[in-house]
């Protein structure tokens, strides 16, 4: 039997491949993760309608085990959906080789990813991207300093970082508390970053119909309001004539 | 009108989205370019028989200029098939800005790209990845230090570094002409790698059922010959527990 791994991309029902919906059909157990990157409104009914499937959503939890649904795909072509590329969590590439361990046929089909995506739209090189970054909540017990770290890495090499904000249960974390735990960063680790005068750019609500972005220094970034989900940051490094050209096109 | 900028994945006709289906299918031209990725045996063909569309290659020239495509835009649905994701390319990104400036609609759909693909595939974090590189064939007159810089970076930085490989007009360039290019670099530049005994990946033909990859010393993967085609190189930085585990089931 075959278990294939199947990248949704980032529109939902809609980025599904023509091979993911000829595999999804096929299968006889469907699984969804809605964990890594929350759920879209509908996503599981507009699958449900466009493969004719009853499709069992698996919790973090459930996925880390994994044995229900190596179980299922022991005996029976079995589909795992995950939003966005297939293999960017290493919970799904476990999953992928604990299968193959048992001696079951894998097929992974990649899909767009936010890391690709975002630069993209934004119109910066992909190849200038330095490593990505994730911004956790921070508390007193909990007070990283290897995002900063990061940020000022990549800057010292002139590239962009592509800053991911968290997600909780109860919800994304805000652009407005983005910048607050940045400078709550920058005041423990050495102000290394003026972050008044620092241009950023914010993408909102990527593979929704309210995608947008806005560019401009944090200092006015910070002080808007936003009400979009979920937003990403990117913090360019050297921009050449081409990238600074086109990412003026998000001004504000 | 509409421009539809559309990525295809990296599977040819098999990995195009539901939505990137449903566009071309309703534009009244579709344009695809070939140049950035060498052409898939009968990938135009493939997508003719799917969509029920005459399909129009473009060269680098005409991409460039963008004025047919433009032109199209400005008074019919058109479309604008890119292998791999949507907007990797400097052009493609020049062609949507054009597009937006004489007031043409511009949709964008993203796909998988061999960015985010290559790692996934070998097992290993997408948030560990260094600046992308590109090896390109060297000669007396254009030898360029910058491919190495970048390895050395990363591999400081203990990120992995994903070495795109040359296309020309005539191939793809091989993983023994890589190995070389890469020695002569060496010798070059400080001799700062131990080449014979350094880690490597080789992901040979993504997007075709001949996708397999190779882990072990570059000394030992250099002697192998190679008919699969294209190939992607990676060069592991620091690998964490699970990392190791997953690259090392393409150990040879």
């Amino acid at each position: 039997m075959t278990l294939y791994i199947i990248g949704l991309g980032l529109e939902g029902a809609a980025s599904i491949q023509q091979r993911g919906l000829v595999a999804i059909k096929q299968c006889s157990s469907v699984f969804i993760e809605t964990y890594t990157s929350g759920s879209r409104d509908n996503l599981i009914d507009d699958i449900e309608k466009l493969t004719g499937k009853n499709i069992l959503q698996v919790t973090r939890e459930k996925v880390e085990q994994s044995r229900i649904i190596l179980n299922s795909a022991r005996t029976t072509d079995t589909a795992f959906l995950v939003q966005g590329d297939a293999l960017t969590a290493t919970t799904h590439n476990q999953l992928r080789f604990d299968a193959l361990g048992e001696g079951i046929t894998v097929e992974v089909m990649e899909n767009a990813s936010i890391i690709t995506a975002v630069p993209g739209y934004l119109g910066l090189e992909v190849y200038k991207m330095g490593q990505v970054v994730s911004l956790p909540y921070v508390s007193e017990k909990f007070f990283p300093r290897s995002p900063y770290d990061k940020i000022i890495s990549n800057m010292e090499r002139g590239l962009h970082t592509l800053t991911l904000l968290d997600i909780t249960e109860t919800g994304y974390m805000s652009v407005n508390e983005a910048c607050d735990i940045l400078r709550k960063m920058n005041d423990q680790f050495g102000r290394k970053l003026d972050l008044e005068t620092l241009k950023v750019a914010v993408v909102h609500a990527y593979g929704t119909r309210f995608l947008s972005a806005r560019y401009g220094v944090l200092g006015k970034l910070c002080s808007l309001k936003y009400t979009e989900n979920p937003s990403t940051l990117v913090i360019p490094g050297k921009l050449d004539y081409n990238e600074q050209e086109f990412i003026s096109h998000f001004n504000v």
